[in-house]
């Protein structure tokens, strides 16, 4: 049924296959008179595309965004905002002989078993073309932000094991993987090309921030500000786990470390990840996910195909070795769509 | 708003206050005709209750659960099912001098910043205790599974630094813990008295496994199964994160090893956790959660109250020094209800 | 699936059979902060309640509600109401001779239908009875209207064929069908206690006025404001129709007549009935609900049973000759229950 | 908030304004491996465009739709289908006279009231042309429902006082006004030729009729069939009022007329219009929808300005005397979204 749409009040619904004819998304729920231009959208598209630098796929997607409602002489009007990118570049029929087997890793077989019907295309919807609409929605809900004073960073954390020591904010866009410690990038940057030169691929770890949110936000007891997030982030494709604040190293806190105390002058410690009972504390939240290896790989793989005949396979094609660098504003995005649809929510329970 | 229902189709409704007259559920969309009885669902509320062992609190909920509604002579008739439970062995007087206070790890502060207002009597709604409507409907859906062929099984994995090595399954509800391990087992339960007596908490990691799933169920491109289950999970109190599969170690394996290859009989490796593009590929789904220790602990702490006033604080009263035992069976009720309201989603999808 | 649930914001959930052992309501999205207790929605559920005079069934509920979560210390926390009444002066027996035949105008052939099995005492699900949870609500829901300066007033405006000339406002709750004209009041309920000795019954109309709704409330394109009052009350089991404004008769009449003029002071007239492209205009908003003759009769019918078989059947038991009056309260709940929530989608879209 | 999206399981989203670069429908919970093409939207789309007679604006609206996502190779995959329709013939500056004016009948005070801004040009979003996506949206679901052995029909019963006496359904498509009498047809005609001449319009009545439903479609307590039904029609902007069956007749008969008796070969009437205890009985369904007096005449009218000054306004443009025969289609539309999504709904509930 209905899965394609995400939030409660600001609420997006995204469409589209990697290989057809566009991807998009409709914004609902958005503040009207809002200033917001198509330019700013881009701004965020041309971080999530391919083809940024050397460690991301040579394949282009002209994301050029148009935004064809919503919008009057330069505002926001309340009514959906329609943002859509016609897909370019496509090549179908590199797909050809990938139509009857399951690539490992992919949602091949999935779809197939679901729908009983499956666009073999690139990966058709479950492809990370779909998240374009997301990077869209996310740049409306992070103008909104703005003006709440929240501002949302995400960066690489991890690599293929090469963890980043440092955290030097100003650095993350200047480096290719958009990791947090130039010193790591580097030899994240090294791994990347030395595995895509062997056909291999590698995942990582993405941390993500969020500053500037009042204490108070978030709808227990099941829609939870974390609660919310982790749904979020594990509706991206090659997120496989996510944890706040000291997360899976809890297991082995006590009580009397992992709690966080306070003064007069708020908490001592961030151990909660600035969510506290599903509501926001006022402190940074912050939270990180676990990215797999990107299943494209172009080493030959055991698989079958859809007569029930093995096969080996080799995934041709232009793909990224490690999804970490752009699947950064991806997790940005998600963010935003949550912390503003809270935002909405608290506006709609305490205003008379 | 209303953040108090959970599920789409299949779809629970939990309401009451720890020290509250009652606390239970509404059960909406559950399939008529089918068998159940209360019996069958105290035996779940049974195994969440507190005072069930030396590991727990040794306070008493005497969690007898009604039927009021939505089942005519034993049989379910596809209205609404209606669980309560009355509150008992309330001593809302033990909170007097917490009154003004925010306990460290409580969501004391968050709830008073959100709603102005607070119910400080034993944390009212962000009490644990919310979570016996959870296991009551957890139960109806376990119910409905079995007629799908679907179980589900969660066990305490870690505790306190302590891994269970071996995985016996018979072994789990042998043990005061519910570890899968009886030597593990062992060990956790000594750490437990002993952070007893200190005064002191603890968390750890508790496994779920999800078996007799068909390939094919989860809602791309947001309510993928594991953006559900990952939702579902956050919104467990003291839950602070979730992997799947590989999960965050997947961060530092090549494509080559965590992709999932097949050949005619199926998948030859499970990294993927039995979800793959967010819908079921038939393999056993399992994931962790990361559980943090019990906020209530007797050492003094650092806080303030709601004067902005900083004081020591020590939580009296009765709580349990690690809540994994008792958090297994609100993590497989959970489980429960998000497979159950994906087959039915499914179900919606396919049938003509 | 779960249709139990109404609102989007502001949230109920009723439960609960006309001769099960409670029926219900778990309200969600409650402003916290605000006064309320079981007195002031008492008075609404009395208006509610059968027997209250010769007009209305002789048969007895005992609706005394009792707030078991949500409030505390008198005032609203935020967390869901829950609201409950136990059935009392069940006679399920008196049910035993419709077990297997299907009353004509009930819905026990459609119940059996969709669900497969019925739950035959006095209607189930699909009796008058499950109205006592809207009523509890809308109560709620008219306290917090009550802060926003929204009243919301309903009446009888017909009878069997009977209508008002006059509409005195005072009046309507002095005579026991809540008619707006004492004069008509007085044939309708001569009318109806002749329907009551020959055995048969009759329908009206009740009409609605809602007053101090702002200009702005609505939200389109599909949950205008006059929409989702058109759902609310076609919910309502003997609702056949609903109208707004000149409604029908707007058929019958010129764009020039029609269309509501303005000056400098408002509007000239109200033919839209207060809603124009699904949001208020500051106008009273005023619609008419027809209302169809109570299918209980103790006339003899022709119907059939479950095994197929033709029979005659005589609905004994203690009904309303016409359930006009009682509808009233139920009209201004639901009526209570959309402003309300429109309200919030307001201040969620609006405030920054 | 978020009002644009209608259903449940087999969920539309439309966006788009009047004078805006597009409009367009996402159709979410789409059935996969069914065939559609654009020609089987096309034509229910030719249906609604404006300037197909006499009686129609001559304005055109050059509704040629692409299916940009959701279909392969002629099927749909059961991911979103994405249908959207370029505005063409726009002429913005046709209403810079009404940038600051509020039309009688129309939206302007009231989007202006709820938004704090408007897009002036025809409307917005308030205009008829938003139907444009309902009516695409609205023939996949027909498709869908063809193979359930479902039909809709609509047509006009009563335009402007003249009422069809005869029901011949062969003839709704061969009269401009699309009544289902011809000889009633012919004077509606004459009347909307005569009413044009002196620049002024006329409401009248639509009729609709469901065919080949099931016993037991409909989701009480509150989404119920013709609860729903009644949303969808009242979200027509023109829609003022609804009344199933016998409707604000039955408030003049007696319950021994209402009822529909049986007899073993099933109902012997049908005043409840195919819906009891809100599930369907089988019979036929029927209902009646009021539709306004079109708002943009050109006789002189007051009004009032954005500055709160008094003026005469005339409407120029290219209007339509009576929305009927256009209306028609989105009436089909709206009734086939929300039985092919009640459909869904029952599948749900009782698949196991």
């Amino acid at each position: 049924m209905s899965g394609n749409s995400f939030g409660n009040i600001f609420k997006i619904t995204t469409f589209g296959e990697s290989h057809g004819e566009a991807v998009g998304v409709v914004v609902d729920g958005v503040t009207p008179g809002v200033e917001i231009d198509e330019h700013y959208i881009q701004a965020q598209m041309d971080r999530r595309k391919p083809g940024q630098s050397s460690v991301t796929t040579p394949r282009k997607e002209y994301d050029i965004i148009q935004i064809l409602s919503g919008v009057f002489e330069g505002k926001t009007t309340g009514t959906p905002l329609f943002i859509m990118l016609h897909n370019k570049d496509m090549r179908p029929e590199a797909y050809d002989d990938i139509k009857y087997a399951f690539r490992p890793g992919h949602a091949d077989f999935t779809y197939l078993k679901k729908y009983g019907i499956r666009d073999h295309r690139g990966s058709g919807r479950a492809s990370g073309r779909e998240t374009a609409g997301r990077v869209a929605a996310g740049a409306v809900a992070r103008k909104l932000l703005e003006h709440r004073g929240v501002s949302v960073v995400a960066y690489t954390k991890e690599i293929g094991g090469i963890k980043c020591d440092a955290f030097i904010e100003r650095e993350i866009e200047q480096n290719a993987v958009r990791a947090c410690d130039p010193a790591a990038a580097r030899k994240m940057i090294e791994k990347i090309h030395h595995l895509a030169s062997v056909g291999d691929s590698c995942g990582g770890i993405v941390e993500c921030r969020i500053r500037g949110v009042n204490p108070g936000i978030g709808e227990p007891a099941f829609d939870k500000l974390d609660a919310e997030l982790a749904k979020a982030m594990l509706s991206i494709g090659a997120v496989k786990g996510i944890e706040f604040g000291a997360g899976f190293s809890a297991a082995e806190m006590l009580g009397s470390e992992h709690n966080d105390q306070m003064d007069s002058s708020g908490f001592l410690s961030n151990h909660s990840g600035g969510i506290i009972g599903g509501i926001s504390t006022g402190n940074e939240i912050i939270f990180r996910v676990a990215v797999k290896p990107t299943s494209s790989i172009s080493l030959p793989q055991k698989t079958m195909n859809v007569h029930g005949e093995e096969q080996l396979i080799v995934t041709e094609g232009r793909h990224d070795p490690c999804i970490c660098p752009r699947i950064v504003p991806v997790v940005e995005a998600m963010a935003c769509l949550v912390v503003e649809d809270q935002y909405k929510r608290q506006a709609a329970l305490i205003h008379a």
